[in-house]
């Protein structure tokens, strides 16, 4: 692959220099320094390295075994409440209801805030797709926000002013002057693991009648102020797809403390049938987003193996920090100073610079041709073809987080 | 439990008749030669005789290994692939995209045959949830189809008269000229594994310009004029849930024969993510539908014993169709004529009387307090809270079946 697309035009090239040439070897020398530095960090004898691999160490075989042999393997048994039990143990939350993945948990956790049909939802530019996907599933609008390079989440204060300019209150609601929608709630995700500043975005929801969810899919095991991420939102969600810090092969869940809510989500998660003997009765429009018992098998075993898992993404996170301190113009991004990071995906900021995104590039595809899988950060949302036409704010520092973020190998395996 | 519902009044009741005595010794004693007659088609020694347990005698096991010794356990690997193509072997479909359940694979056919919101979907009233649930997914509203005694699904010739009633035609297209909307799609269903006649639904469907998509969740390897069912429809959809004759645990597919439709279906069911090397960009709002490979492991090593599987199944068949031969005031419900069906559940149909459903009921309460597990058909869709106001034809067809018909253990097992 070319080092940039063809028929782009570099920044040295629009301000009218012929140092094109120079500019790409120096991307090519940063990048290779920078890929030292990665390596460096790493277990020598891998013939690749993943940005996140599950392990398997514990009792996975046994639990999954149990299923085959007794013939639970779908949708009820024993290991879905075993580990809905585990969940909310580790993370305090009243209730957890299994599902089938984070996409699925993020659905019906809009739905049961109360988000409906052309409602706009809040949330950052920066995430994964099913984010903005889970709001349109509502018939809902998404509205995208701006995030800060301090969590690299949704950015409280900026969107503070903004929801000033644009919200007329009316009973205690909010509504976007601009469209003449209703802004029900704010959807933060706790992006590569790193918390949000859930303080000042549960005032801000409060302050303009807004509901606050949390996107915890990748912030399994991660820390606020000493609570485990999930307790701010009214609901909050958890994935555990194969590339999560804890895997269920793919599965997700859905994290309340409102106990109420927490028996609804089990109803209309299992097709809202009334329990009979025999009866086959449903009394509402539900879905079938049931963890099969053989997935919660496994995340069984894997829930029982987080606090390694935890401890020893802690130490790569620390190697690559000491590591990059001594590497110029980039940096390892560490967790905000009021979080404990499950450092899901460690990640590299470049410097801002005007080769900043053709030097990201350059790193991508020379390290993930070594062999060492890198990732940028996702598409911002508001540049898909499908939501161009969102409302949103200015989103100046997530484009720049977007053009200088790199996410490097993760696996607890490396420490 | 009571033999009948508190403050309920019986049909000789309603009659004036002093007989309630009698009626309830009666149903007994019926009820009690029948559950004998099941017992006697049951191999003996068992506690419980489930309506249909899965069989994990093949390499379940072996497969699953596989993918916890590899990694690879999520939505991408090999067994993924392998499980299509032994499916598309099966079948005969072109393209087969395995989901995560079979509710899963109706949205997403409906959606594929164009169904948006605000359309009509004509659906029988007997069938299980997902499919009446499916519709609403793409926001169009179901409209309830009577049966057919003769197929337990969708009675074409009564569909078509009703049509020809209530359907004005533009353009091409057929508008319910009782309530302006257009009538976008039949799906049929069939029913414990029995196939509609599909030759009169299609030609119906040619007919008035409706798109035909055959929910075959329960019909893997049942057969409608020596083809497998699934071909008629533009798009058709399987279920592996546990009670299924081969299961993932919880997964489905879509079938089609139209492979750019195939793909779309694989592409936003993954969540139409466009292959790249590293760039995370979606081009359209996509669906997190995807099975995990550790589920597909299993599911392919079922497909391996289908051939056995349904062999077992119809020498169970046979035997209850003898024994019930004898049996009077029930008969066992036999293939339609131009099918082999799968036999996924037994089912046996009492005779019209006045109690035939206190006979059905006293059945159910009897058989499964005798480790016989029985239910009845799904309550009909119309007569749920959620779709009460849904448009239907006249559907007494369809009420009668759900008084009569009880399902009886049919587990590839018990042959």
């Amino acid at each position: 692959m070319s080092f940039r697309a063809e028929g782009s035009v570099s920044a040295e090239e629009r301000r009218g220099n012929s140092g094109a040439g120079n500019l790409k070897e120096r991307c090519q020398k940063k990048s290779a320094e920078i890929i030292a530095a990665i390596s460096s960090c790493l277990p020598s004898g891998k013939e690749k390295y993943a940005l996140h691999e599950p392990a398997f160490a514990g009792k996975e075989w046994q639990y999954t075994k149990e299923c085959l042999d007794t013939g639970w393997i779908s949708s009820v048994g024993k290991f879905v409440d075993e580990f809905e039990v585990a969940l909310r143990k580790i993370t305090g939350a009243a209730a957890a209801v299994a599902v089938v993945n984070g996409t699925a948990a993020l659905h019906i956790a809009l739905k049961l805030a109360g988000v409906q049909r052309d409602d706009e939802v809040l949330l950052p530019t920066i995430t994964f797709i099913a984010t903005a996907n889970a709001v349109t599933y509502c018939g809902a609008v998404p509205h995208f926000v701006d995030s800060t390079e301090e969590t690299l989440g949704v950015d409280p204060d900026k969107l503070e002013a903004y929801l000033e300019d644009i919200v007329q209150r009316e009973s205690g609601q909010s509504i976007n002057r601009l469209t003449g929608r209703r802004i029900k709630a704010l959807l933060v995700m706790h992006t590569l693991g790193h918390p949000v500043d859930l303080e000042k975005c549960a005032a801000l929801c409060q302050r303009f009648g807004i509901e606050l969810i949390e996107d915890a899919a990748e912030a399994l095991g991660s820390e606020y102020r000493d609570r485990h991420v999930g307790s701010y939102g009214k609901l909050s969600t958890l994935s555990f797809n194969g590339n999560k810090v804890v895997t269920t092969g793919g599965g997700g869940a859905i994290l309340t403390n409102d106990l109420e809510l927490g028996r609804t989500a089990k109803h209309i998660t299992t097709t809202a049938k009334v329990p009979h003997a025999w009866r086959f009765y449903h009394d509402e429009v539900g879905y079938n987003y049931r963890l099969p018992n053989i997935n919660a098998a496994i995340g069984l075993a894997q829930l029982e193996q987080l606090p390694d898992f935890l401890r020893r993404k802690r130490v790569l996170a620390e190697r690559y920090a000491q590591k990059f301190r001594n590497v110029d113009g980039i940096r390892f991004f560490s967790e905000p100073q009021f979080a404990k990071s499950n450092y899901w995906l460690n990640a590299l900021l470049l410097d801002h610079t005007d080769e900043e995104e053709l030097l990201r590039d350059e790193l991508l595809d020379r390290s993930n041709a070594a062999g060492i899988q890198t990732r940028p950060l996702w598409e911002p949302m508001h540049t898909l073809p499908m939501f161009h036409a969102c409302p949103r704010m200015n989103l100046t520092q997530a484009e720049s987080l977007h053009k200088r973020l790199i996410t490097i190998p993760s696996s607890a395996c490396l420490a």
